[in-house]
């Protein structure tokens, strides 16, 4: 992991935005920027310094982890260790992440900063440390393509063990003994097998249900590599699938191409998912296609940029998204596809 | 599960502090308040009213898991679909979770109401969702049993299993394994299986270290049964322990008991947490124990109350929470002994 380009990267940037300093507590925000990969501790940069605070329980790991930081130890009360962790800074901005710390913790703060830096404010940082992990460097991308390609292994063994009469939560966990078995981390999100009604809705929970012949079946599942993730879906049919799966199958499949070919540099996230809801609209499902067609993964399963209704964030080379069209009809199932692209030279390929 | 009771202890506080209504985010929250279970959505209770407003991919879960809500449709843009949510409100305070919204979605919610509601505004709850949830019911008190002796099961098993030449990364998993197989839903918490000098890291992941004889070996586990979670904590010795670990282990031990006999009606945190200092301090590791005693737990593996130095949480008949001493020596590596406990009649007992 190259820390020192990633600090050099945001360093330019608060030059840019006139900010002094940030404060980082957001986890996969913290572990980019310094490989502390701890769950509680705060990271404060400047132009100059690198500052890590963390509690006494993971003091040792994280001298192991980030070494170009200097340690220092939190105890409960924020006055006490707050002025060491500024050190020099008494005046300025200091960004925070406001999409992550809470109106609590903020709150607090605030006032111990009044208290001890009475001339330091905070100020949103506006995405600033996502907008970093955006661009995908070479390592990521290869982790992520471990990861994938962990995950299509893993589709390959479900289609095999899958048959009528497994429950979803069977399958869901032989899926995950799979993934884990083969080097996945804990997975990003728990699996999700839906099968017959249970595929209308798009974000099941594996159930007690067994699966039967002739009904679609979702899968949707990612693994964890070096800490970045996957997260694909498959839909499957045990059996001679009828006439609306093959009729649904087929929409969101040619949904997915049209979305992957629509993509070229700058285009917008809105402009992405209407290509695929364009084609879906078409064939009479428009309504049945109610979540956006995808997002940003990296350290996190969700990230920026957002391809949805709306979205004017803008798809640029070196971005990894998903894209997953779906349609859903309640009390009969539904079917979603789901790949992770990679954008180079203007194209998506699939990762 | 008894939403109705719920609501109703919610409301009389609501009454006592005179706030009109409440707006819950927070999973465990919403899940404890409706038995809406999907990761999204909003809970709005007034006096008179329930409604739970998710997206499109939750909104058949919701219908099953939350007959007694009425259900709205979230949209991407806030504006959209508050004024529906608030129905008739239009003045007043409505508390809000502020140790789990974060800033940005503070300012979304505060702007939005600016334009939809300018008489309503919008007041911190004080953790009063937690406070609700920290006495226990006797469904939850069984399923949090129901947890804890599946893992004193799973310990058991690690000490048949476990041998020199085991990696820390392949015992973890194959307790994850025995855990989620017996029926524990995805684990609480990643697993911690830490040895030798890792084992100086209160909260170290599970790495490729093989154990060894003679050295301390912290496994750290929690299962979750009916979404309630247990946190227990195991130190192991593979042949014959060094005459530093009988000593320290003796010392936890006796801290764990001292804490334990120290419970009573009404004491508060920082009591029971010196109880168990003061046996380590006078042994000589004081230094060595640096994090709280214990914490709370249910549908959260840390929730209210606080055990630990500064704590004026006070301990009532109901709560349950864990009692965790641990010694931690930097280089050799370290005992943790956690159970949970229950107080009952003003006594602490194992759970």
């Amino acid at each position: 992991m190259n820390t020192a380009d990633r600090l050099r990267r945001l360093r330019r940037e608060l030059r840019t935005k006139k900010i002094g300093a940030v404060l980082v507590s957001q986890p996969e925000n913290r572990y980019y920027l310094s490989g502390f990969s701890g769950s509680s501790g705060y990271l404060f940069i400047t132009g100059r310094k690198t500052v890590l605070a963390t509690d006494f329980r993971y003091l040792e790991q994280a001298k192991r982890e980030a070494p170009d930081y200097r340690l220092l130890e939190t105890r409960q009360n924020l006055n006490n260790w707050l002025p060491d962790l500024l050190g020099s800074t008494r005046n300025g901005q200091i960004g925070f992440e406001e999409g992550y710390v809470t109106v609590a913790q903020h709150h607090q703060l605030s006032n111990a900063l009044k208290k001890v830096r009475p001339g330091i404010e905070l100020t949103p940082s506006n995405g600033q440390f996502e907008q970093l992990r955006i661009n995908k460097e070479p390592y990521e991308i290869e982790q992520i393509r471990r990861a994938a390609d962990l995950t299509r292994a893993a589709f390959e063994y479900a289609g095999k063990i899958m048959e009528a009469g497994i429950s979803e939560q069977r399958l869901a966990w032989q899926i995950e003994v799979f993934l884990r078995e083969r080097g996945s981390q804990a997975l990003p999100f728990e699996a999700i097998v839906a099968s017959g009604p249970n595929a209308a809705l798009p974000h099941a929970r594996p159930s007690e249900r067994l699966l039967c012949e002739g009904e679609p079946i979702i899968i949707d599942i990612g693994a964890k590599i070096g800490a970045y993730c996957s997260d694909m879906t498959r839909t499957f049919c045990l059996g001679t699938p009828c006439e609306t799966y093959q009729r649904v199958y087929h929409t969101v499949q040619n949904a997915q191409e049209a979305a992957i070919s629509a993509v070229h540099d700058m285009a917008t996230g809105q402009e992405i998912d209407s290509a695929a809801r364009k084609v879906i609209e078409q064939a009479g499902y428009g309504a049945a296609f109610g979540h956006a067609l995808g997002h940003g993964l990296g350290l996190s399963v969700h990230e920026p940029p957002r391809l949805g209704p709306g979205s004017d964030d803008l798809i640029k080379n070196g971005m990894v998204f998903t894209v997953e069209p779906g349609v859903y009809l309640s009390g009969w199932g539904g079917v979603r596809l789901e790949d992770d692209v990679l954008v180079t030279n203007g194209i998506a390929s699939i990762i």
